[in-house]
């Protein structure tokens, strides 16, 4: 693609470098920023220049927060008696969608993961423990990528809570609703056989 | 979709300003310069502001540049006394990307259409008539939109250049490499047939 301006082209360079933007949608971005007053576009790169210059991290959860608490962990009317470990943002943001969670969350930054050099040193796994230990939790949800990097994970912090009195459950695994049984890895077919349910109770959930 | 910061959700709805983006893409965006260090967010930010701020139009052909005269004004290995005339800068950069032509342009900035209030008067219309008067144009090339506007845009910049002596052409129009016949448009049709061209020429080009 020819351009004939250098500014222009720089522009669509670093629209380009989005995930999953390419160079011709990365020009459509620029032209229309192009077609904008010189006000709006400035507000649009400094709204974003923003957002990652100040953008904070709960001291408690690692949520993104825009101060030393995140919305969830300041507000009294969760409860916040009950942590869901997650691994990122994106699940947090996943969950809050559904609108079925209303405890509190912990973010692990990933998964244990040995061949991509990720330890429980490099997690939120110590402070995960500290606040096990000192903020009464009544029930610790797990919910992680189902594998074994997954499972190695939740090992881990459970073994580390052998004399803690609260609640650890998984969140359910199984086929997923509309999937197709025959399709379905061997694990999890196995683990939903495994974690089977009365019937009665499934009709109810 | 529940964001738990401000700074990040202002941040998501200026991407999804965007054209063809959704607040799921763009909140992939966020999540994705959130990832990188504050450096390559400011200068991707700063990028795309300086474009905005500094981008200038050509004097001559209306084409943006960096300066005065855009890169193929300024181009003397292009040929000067060629004129193509396109509606906006997607066409030059769609016709650039042909490799096939190497004149000057001349943007209009759109085309006559009185049922959108636009006139002769809001197009670069008298600039293109001065430059044909003043430059010593030996060819100028239509290059419009094939319906109603491009043709009466066409007509009113050809009244006015009766006495001068370029040669005025227009872009061939007929039915597209392979498109169907049965599915063209009268008039697309009506024009194949008018402009239809020797066998041995139409092998050739
Ligand atoms: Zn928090
Ligand atoms: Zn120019």
């Amino acid at each position: 693609m020819q351009l004939p301006s250098l500014l222009l082209e720089n522009a669509v360079n670093e629209f380009a470098k989005l995930p999953g933007i390419g160079k011709k949608t990365a020009l459509r971005m620029v032209l229309h920023l192009l077609k904008q007053d010189t006000e709006i576009v400035t507000h649009f790169s400094e709204t974003i220049a923003k957002m990652r210059k100040e953008v904070k991290f709960c001291r408690r959860c690692h949520n993104i927060s825009d101060g030393d608490f995140c919305a969830i962990c300041a507000n009294s009317a969760r409860n916040q008696q009950m942590i869901c470990v997650v691994e990122n943002l994106r699940d947090v943001i996943a969950i809050e969608s559904t609108q079925q969670f209303n405890g509190t969350y912990h973010i692990l930054g990933g998964i244990i993961s040995p061949l991509d050099g990720i330890g429980p040193d490099q997690l939120n796994i110590s402070s995960l423990i500290h606040r096990i230990e000192t903020e009464s939790i009544s029930e610790l949800i797990f919910a992680l990528s189902p594998n074994i990097q997954g499972d190695t994970t939740i090992y881990y912090i459970q073994k580390k809570l052998q004399n803690t009195p609260c609640t650890v459950t998984t969140i359910a695994r199984g086929i997923a609703f509309g999937g197709e049984l025959e399709y379905a890895d061997e694990m999890t077919l196995a683990r939903s056989l495994a974690n089977r349910l009365p019937v009665q109770q499934y009709v109810k959930s």
